[in-house]
């Protein structure tokens, strides 16, 4: 059967990135109808919105969604919602994209890339699953307000509601121990359960959760020692899960880690296994149009859709292989460029991952 | 005039290391008069409280506050309320204490401490000006409560309230300009404005308040970006200024960059200059005891102290080179030691602190 495939480019960068992992999508000869529609900055100066119904309609009816990056300084003083990266968000809760798995692994031939100690993160393979859809990014009330008692009567006052349901904690949850049991079979929840109800709640929930998998290691840690861990002795964890926000920032601080965030996919599924796949990386408008970015993020990210949302896991695997491969021959774009290798622009590297494929 | 001191060791390491700081404050023959109560687990056991009353009242009637740490596995299974860290929490309500600085250093002599590469790191010097009373921390409405509609109804939930009031983000704005003014004149304000009200709240006024510091350069960036970008290129930051929950995460964060947390002190302070100063590690109770731990940040957090609550610069300039003069005849302490090193216990470094004051 046909599997629709939205195909959203979106700002910067994108385009290019998207077009390599197109181009390997097409060579794997599967029954795939992809469709492509602008998002974020593109679809703004389009049709006025960043993710306007034409997008999110596509979106909605596909099997997976591949999506390239959004933003662009020429769009930071608009309004917030008109703002590129409310097309994630809106995607994210349109779809109830809840679970988003953020591996960080430092490929052994980019190991210099790193900022960090070889010995400190060769063979670093950690994955991190974050609740994409609860927390303190949707929550009710929130706003701006004028304070009519307490010690800053008078003042206005900016202010957010955190919060998580049991179900979106269990979901996860889940998610999580799944992923562990295939894995090492350790999982860390980061939580801050000495100072929020919020987290005391989850880590509750996840302890619950941790009895149907007897077989997986569950630990806890706050959210402030886990964002040093990362950095003294980031091998030592297998999985992570967490919440939305601390998902954000320890997501993010465990790719650069790897000195080579080119390098590294992400998934967001919803209950049905729909999924958006994009790279861990920005939309680099700095570096937009010069056809020097790197696209490896993009079509592992292709590779994680063949494998979670389209059944299609040995072509996962075979993208997978290509692009150890084309390490291997010692092609690298230019962010992950070091003297030795032989530098290549982006359609080269497509080209390259495209022969490797062969 | 007689300067009151409230010596508060608390758990694990507390007592050891606080014994340092006490000798090393004793050499500098300031009329200063040091009263010690029990705090966190210790308190826990002698009154049934984290934060007795005895203790509270002598930190309330004192100039400043020297702190040495809290918690022990033995109080993991006590409630929330009687745990050992609620009293840190406790009294940084009680006194106010809005301003927390959190210097991340690298002394070149433990340069290779660190696990991030030397030319990342090596002489690293950034302030991390942390919101300690505000924000979510002590945030109302919270708890857990029954779902009555909305797609998880019936759904028990955690909640709790983010906020900033306009007069919370001034203040603790004033105090990362002045302290940036008499740094490098860089100031970056970290929040999340792309997603939280209360963040574009705090950017709106950080924005105003830069109006009366022409000669300091405000940027802004996202808390997922800043601790990308703290790994990095740590060295591209001067201060930082962010909220009580991110200031947590990237503090810790950048402490661990050092990869000598042991040396790292840190100050709280209120409107009037009281303050609470204690190194920025923890009660570490499995060493406690041994006479092993490092007493280096409980001794530099003193001379916070001399510098920014009782106006005793040169006495803080004093013990900063003593600190120095250690480092650079080789001692070390077990968390800084590497080979041709001497390696000294907690009372030894304490006694060539004082050696070295001479
Ligand atoms: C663009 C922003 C809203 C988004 C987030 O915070 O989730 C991004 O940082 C991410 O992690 O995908
Ligand atoms: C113990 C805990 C409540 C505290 C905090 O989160 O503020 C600690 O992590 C700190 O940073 O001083």
């Amino acid at each position: 059967m046909t599997k629709k495939i939205a195909v959203l480019p979106g700002d910067g960068i994108g385009t290019e990135i998207i077009e390599q992992a197109v181009r390997v999508l097409g060579a794997l000869k599967l029954d795939l109808d992809l469709e492509t529609q602008p998002v974020g900055g593109a679809a703004y100066d389009q049709h006025g919105h960043p993710l306007p119904p034409v997008t999110l309609e596509l979106a909605k009816k596909a099997d997976a969604i591949l999506f390239g990056a959004v933003g662009d300084w020429k769009y930071d003083n608009l309004p917030r919602e008109h703002r590129p990266e409310q097309a994630i968000l809106g995607l994210r809760r349109a779809l109830g994209l809840f679970a988003n798995l953020r591996p960080a692994i430092l490929y052994p031939e980019l190991a210099n890339a790193s900022s960090l100690k070889p010995e400190v993160v060769a063979g670093l393979d950690i994955l991190i699953v974050r609740e994409l859809t609860g927390d303190i990014y949707f929550g009710q009330p929130r706003g701006v307000r004028e304070l009519s008692d307490g010690p800053f009567k008078g003042d206005r006052q900016g202010f957010d509601t955190m919060h998580y349901a049991e179900t979106e904690v269990r979901r996860i949850g889940h998610v999580a121990f799944q992923a562990a049991r295939k894995r090492g079979k350790k999982l860390c929840s980061v939580d801050k359960a000495n100072v929020l109800e919020t987290s005391q709640f989850w880590r509750d929930i996840m302890i619950d959760v941790a009895k149907e998998y007897p077989d997986v290691e569950l630990t806890h840690m706050y959210v402030d020692n886990a964002a040093m861990q990362l950095v003294r002795a980031p091998k030592a964890f297998d999985v992570i899960v967490t919440g939305n926000l601390f998902g954000d920032i320890l997501s993010d601080e465990a790719a650069m880690l790897t000195g080579s965030i080119g390098m590294l996919p992400s998934a967001s599924l919803n209950a049905s296994n729909q999924g958006l796949y994009e790279p861990s990386h920005g939309s680099a408008p700095d570096i937009a149009g010069k056809n020097i970015a790197n696209p490896l993020a993009t079509i592992l990210s292709a590779a994680m859709m063949l494998r979670y949302s389209l059944d299609a896991a040995p072509q996962a695997d075979r993208i997978e292989a290509a692009v150890q491969k084309v390490l291997q021959q010692g092609l690298r774009t230019a962010d992950i460029y070091e003297a030795g290798t032989t530098r290549v622009s982006t359609s080269e590297m497509g080209d390259a991952v495209l022969k490797a494929l062969e």
